[in-house]
This record gives C-alpha cells, sequence and structure tokens, in this order.
C-alpha cells in the first residue's frame, strides 16, 4: 500500500488536460495510492484549503473514459505564481502543514511552464526542509512552449482543431469569392511561440490549398511588406488567406495589434493580454487595398474544441499522468515527465523523467530554420514534426448530439 | 431517358449545402438524366458562361460519399440578385439561351431566400415566354429563416456547432474562474432571425449549464438592463456567459454594434454587415463592471464545421435535393422542396412540394411565444424543434489527421 496522492491542474485549459488527471487517477488506484486527492483551482485553491477526495467523484471506468473527451480543467485550474523562497516561507509552511495533515506522499501538477515553476520551487523547499513528499509535473500546454519534451499534450488537439477550422474556412472564402476578392486574416494563440500559428498549414494537401501567407512570433513583422504582399496575390486568387499569431510583432518590438488596439491589459504572470491583430490587419487591409476582409479570431475555442481531439494526444495526456505517478512513487522528486520521439516512422514516443530545474522558466521557440527565409511560412520538417501528434480521433460521446462531459458537482457527495 | 439537367448553388455556405447537391446528381442519374450540368457561381457564372458536365468531376459512390462531407459550396457560390422581370429581359434571354442551347430540361437552384427569388423570377419568366423548362428550387441556409418548411438544410449542423462550442466554451470559463470574474460574450450569426443563437441553449444539460442570457434579435435589446443583470448574476457566480446574435437591436431601431463600430459596410443585396456587437458588449462591461470579459464570435466557423455535422441534417439535405429533381421532371415548376415534420416523437420528417411564390422574400422569424417573456432566453418548446435536428453524426473522413473534402479541380479534366 503506498501513501496518498495530491493532484491539481493549473494555468490554460486544453482538451486534453483530463486525460491527464484520468492517467494520473487511474495509474495511482493500480499502485494502490490510499487516497487521491484533487485540488481544487490548483495550489491557489489548494491555500484557501480547497480540496477533493476523488474517489467520491470518478468511480467507474466510464467516468475515466468521459474525463478523457472532457475539455478545461474538470479540478479547476489557477494562474498562481508562488513568490520566491527567500521572499515568504510563510506561505510554504502553510502548504506543507496541509500536505503533512493529508498525509500527502506525491504532489502532482498537470500545467506549463508557470506549473513547472510551481513544482520547482515547492520540491526545493522540501529537499531545504527535510520534507518527504515527492513532486512531480505533467506537461500540458497547447502552446508546445515547454522545453526538452518533444511536444506537450495538448498541443496535438490543438494543432488539429486549428489545420481543420483554416481548411473549412479556406473553403467556405474559395466557395464564396467570384466577382469579389475576399481576404481573411485568422488570427491563432501563442504568445511568444508560432507552434499553433504554424499548424494552420495543415490545411495543405491535394484537396486543399493551406493559408497564403503564416506569420509566427519568432520573426518580425513589417506591416507595409504584408499589404504588398497581400495585393500581388490578389493580382493572380480571388481569396487571400493568412494565418497570424496574436503575438507578431514589428522589429521595434511592438505588438502589432497595439498598433490597432486601445486595450493594454496585464495578467498575473505581467504577461501582456492581447486581442485584435486579425481585426487590425483586416482593417489595414480594406483601408489600403478596399476589398472585402474577415477577421477570424480562434480564441478560447482553440484549447477546448474536445470533440476534435487527437487521439494520439489524448493517448499521450494520459500516458504523461500515469507515468508521473509512477516517477513519484519511485522517488522521484523535482522532476517533469516529458515525451521523447523514439522514431518518426513509424512515429514512435515514450516517456521519461527529467530535472524540472533545467525546464521550467524556458521558452522554446519553432527553430528559425523551420520558417522559410522570408518569414511568410512552416517548413517542411515543421509539417513532418506536427503531423504524427494529430492523427486518429477519439469520437465525443454524445448525449442528445451534444458531447458529454463529466463535471465535479460539489452539491453531490 | 429524360432530358438534361443544370444546377447551381447560392448564398452563403453551409456544412451540408454539397450533401443537397450530391442528392441532385444522384437522383439524376437514378432517373435516367442525360446529361448534369453544373453552374458555376450560381446564375453570375452561368450568366458568363461558366458551367461544367458533372459526370467528368463526379464519377464514384466515394465521391458522393465525399461530397456530403465537404462543406461550402463545391461548384462555388455567388449573391446575385436577378432585376426584375419588367426591369431587364435582356439578361433573362440571355439566360433562356444558353439553357435552350444545352437542351435544359430541369433548373435546379440550392439556395436560401434570395435564390428562391431567382427560382420565382426564372419560372415566371418561362411561363410568360413559354419556354418549357422546370425551375424548382432547394432550401438551405443555416439562418433557418426560409417560411413554409418546418427547418432549413444547414440549419441543424450549424446548430450543433454552435451548441457543441458554447458547452466547451461554457466548460473554459467555469474552469479558469476562481478568483476572477469573467463574462464571456459569444456572438452567432442571424441578422433578423434568432434561430442560430437559440441554438446556445443546447449547450445546457445534467453535465453543463447553458448561456447565462440569450439575446435574439426578434426583441429589443437595452443596453443598461443587460449591464445590470449581468452585473446581478455575478454576485452568485464567478462566470456570466451570454449569447447574443449580430443583429440585436434596441428599441430605437438601431444595431448594438452600431453603438461601437465605424465601419457600414452594405452587400449586393442592401444587407447592413455586421460585426462586432460581441466585442462591443465586452468592452462595455469591462468599462461598467471592471471583470474580465471575452468577447467571441463564431464568425463563418458555425456554417462550415462540416467536420461536427448533423446526420439528420445530412441526410436530410440530400433528400431535398433528390426531391427537387424528382418533382422537376414530374412536371413541377416554380416551386421549392420543402420539409414537413410528420411526428416529434419519434421524430419523422418527409419532402413535399411548394409555390415558391409564398416562399421567397419572406423571413420566418423565431415565434415570440418561443422566447421567454423578459427576452433573455428559448423556451423549452424552442428546444424540443430544435433538438431531432442534431442528432446523429456522419464522421469525417480523416486522411493524414485532417479531414477530407472532394473539390472541383477544373485544370483535371
Amino acid at each position: 500500500m503506498k501513501g496518498n496522492i495530491i493532484v491539481g491542474q493549473s494555468g490554460g485549459p486544453t482538451a486534453v488536460i483530463n486525460s491527464s488527471l484520468a492517467g494520473v487517477v487511474k495509474t495511482a488506484k493500480d499502485r494502490g495510492a490510499k487516497k487521491i486527492y484533487g485540488m481544487l483551482h490548483g495550489i491557489q485553491g489548494f491555500l484557501d484549503g480547497k480540496y477533493v477526495d476523488l474517489s467520491d467523484y470518478i468511480q467507474t471506468e466510464l467516468d475515466i473514459e468521459i474525463l478523457k473527451r472532457t475539455p478545461s480543467a474538470y479540478l479547476g485550474s489557477c494562474r498562481y505564481k508562488l513568490p520566491e523562497i527567500h521572499e515568504n516561507t510563510e506561505i510554504y509552511e502553510k502548504i506543507f502543514e496541509s500536505l503533512n495533515k493529508l498525509d500527502i506522499e506525491c504532489f502532482i501538477y498537470i500545467g506549463g511552464n508557470d506549473s513547472m515553476d510551481t513544482i520547482r520551487k515547492l520540491s526545493d523547499y522540501a529537499i531545504i526542509k527535510g520534507y518527504s513528499q515527492k513532486f512531480v509535473g505533467v506537461p500540458k500546454t497547447i502552446d508546445n512552449d515547454l522545453a526538452i519534451t518533444d511536444h506537450t499534450p495538448g498541443f496535438g488537439s490543438a494543432a488539429k482543431y486549428i489545420g481543420t477550422t483554416t481548411k473549412e474556412v479556406i473553403r467556405d472564402a474559395i466557395g464564396l469569392a467570384y466577382n469579389t476578392d475576399i481576404v481573411t486574416i485568422i488570427e491563432v494563440m501563442g504568445r511568444n511561440a508560432g507552434w499553433l500559428t504554424g499548424a494552420t498549414a495543415l490545411a495543405k494537401g491535394e484537396d486543399s490549398p493551406g493559408p497564403d501567407l503564416i506569420y509566427l512570433p519568432e520573426v518580425p513583422f513589417d506591416i507595409p511588406t504584408f499589404v504588398s504582399k497581400v495585393k500581388s496575390l490578389l493580382k493572380k486568387q480571388k481569396t487571400v488567406v493568412v494565418a497570424v499569431s496574436e503575438g507578431i510583432k514589428t522589429k521595434e518590438g511592438k505588438y502589432v495589434c497595439e498598433y490597432g488596439a486601445a486595450v493594454d491589459y496585464v495578467d498575473a504572470f505581467g504577461h501582456k493580454q492581447l486581442t485584435g491583430t486579425a481585426t487590425f490587419l483586416a482593417n489595414t487591409i480594406s483601408a489600403e487595398i478596399g476589398c472585402k476582409t474577415r477577421a477570424i479570431e480562434l480564441s478560447t475555442l482553440q484549447r477546448s474544441a474536445a470533440h476534435l481531439a487527437s487521439r494520439t494526444d489524448i493517448n499521450e495526456a494520459f500516458a504523461v499522468g500515469g507515468a508521473a505517478v509512477k516517477a513519484a512513487f519511485e522517488g522521484d522528486n523535482g522532476k517533469m515527465i516529458i515525451l521523447k520521439r523514439v522514431s518518426d516512422d513509424p512515429y514512435q514516443c515514450t516517456t521519461d523523467v527529467y530535472d524540472v530545474h533545467k525546464i521550467s522558466n524556458v521558452e522554446k521557440l519553432v527553430p528559425r530554420e523551420w520558417i522559410n527565409k522570408e518569414g511568410t511560412y512552416v517548413t517542411e520538417e515543421f509539417i513532418s514534426y506536427i503531423e504524427p501528434l494529430i492523427q486518429a480521433e477519439l469520437i465525443p460521446v454524445p448525449v442528445e448530439g451534444i458531447p458529454r462531459h463529466i463535471v465535479l458537482d460539489l452539491t453531490k457527495k
């Protein structure tokens, strides 16, 4: 019999973040964990004393199966950055007091860069103070910007959604444009890393063109060059579809959306909140070229569209959740589970454990050589990297025509 | 052996407009049509001499099957209004000269209100001039605003997409909101009719709340009342999700988006092009309440998301296409195929033919009694009406993880 486990979810949701939770719960049960607790709204909720005994809620194999198909954080998420240890030990003592009271042996945290920072700090504190808890992180982010791991769970499903949706948008535009030109700008998430925006290239195939231009935040964006490129494309075709990252900047280092927008909002981590890049560029094209334009912001749909998840992604998310429990039970501490691509063809991927200190607060960008020289498209290498991650489907379970989810109903227990 | 058929597609695309085309092609073949022509970009392209012999392009049963799963107009669409007959007979003579040259017996047009107007005028002109062609319309519009027919093909799939996406957006917001309130405004298509916006209520079930407020264009919208409703909802919950139609107006008759937007664009039919209702309302809430807000515009995704089509809708779209060919071959002229709901439980629906003069240019709005007294939600009757239309799925055929489409490649022949 092993000790107790606590698991939390943190940061922006994905379509498969609950598949990792399902992997944690399943493996913890299989390996004989005594109790499996879930923090509500991550470490922030836990600090407020909010947690549940998950055996009260996830009970059947069907629960596990529906959990794998439910988007967004089942336990609730948070965006909360722990202070540095030397800044405030009180908060750490409070956390460990609660962990000790619950007799926690393993602390599993499913999240992105900021969540791995939490794992790093808590594991450091445990070592400093001689606490016995093991802290292991489970990678999760649609942004695919975590270091060391080949890719992050959540990215494949978002990429599949973005590729499919881009293809449908292109088809829509081509079907409509006859005597009018239509320029469509699709805005994709990704503050500094262009992985998701590059995924729009997946639309391209023998039955569809891809976007005409793809702009990632890794390369400075020039507004006049962009306008003249669209102008020259319109000389030979009726529709132009452009994919842009929300985070593209000019060479002066200013976000493109700031040229048009009034809003300047900063979140709890000091990240600038961006909106309106597509709208700004569509308005610019309207004014400069005078054609019909459309701005499409994929917004939160791209991270919550579990109805179009990648089965590969769901399975890998489940696997990293399970691997985290195994690692923690075997004594790993201050580690994150990573995905290691063993082979490209056939695609094979395994899990491994890695020191979280080398991962947290490092952002993995798209390598410059995976973007064409002009900075207007991704290369074949980019596509080959991403393609295995979007393969296969896990069909939603529809009830009355709408996909079924499982939700934590605290009033039920 | 029957004579030749020509078929066209017109107006805004849907996820299933090609399923109707597939129904036309299949039935025309089965009933022994000599030739099946397709107008490129509807009557507008036909006037420019653009058409194809479809037997060169849609050849196998697999082609038909993929066509049913391909969104947007395979033949290309147009937004083109024929002049009144007395205004310009030249254009009519030109059309009939081409039809006679191609030995056309039946003219099938797949479209919405404006397309039925085309069927009406052409059939009138044929009668006046003694031409023998038969003109039959196939209903198609995500807006569900055609008269007489129980509903329109294209609506069910859009409703399924909207219901599913709304549910995912609600889950995303609930998962994230802990110490911050989040107000999400979802903007749905529908200039005058609120059918699509009402479909957001499909998100509601035992595993999910629905939107908190739903505003249709059938009821005047009051901005201060809206703000105070959101304010009072935030007293008892962390997230508020509001669905609004792009076409909501204040009691002064002014579009809500006009209070914020600068753009004033009118399309070929004199309809005002609207954008930015959600953005305007989100900004208003930010300013008045000071909480985090999100504006999500479903934009063209809602009409082109074949990856989440309703199988019921696909089958009905196919059936009305076939029924149009049958009707035209049997001598019907100036008619539209309608869907007749025979039974609600179990849901049963058949096709019938109806005089297009009583359909074209009439808009079917959501009955006032299907909207609650306050004008902030749809009733159970509305949900019961819509629910059968979103049932079952027709899974896309993925190639390399992305749904396969069939496209008209004019360079191939």
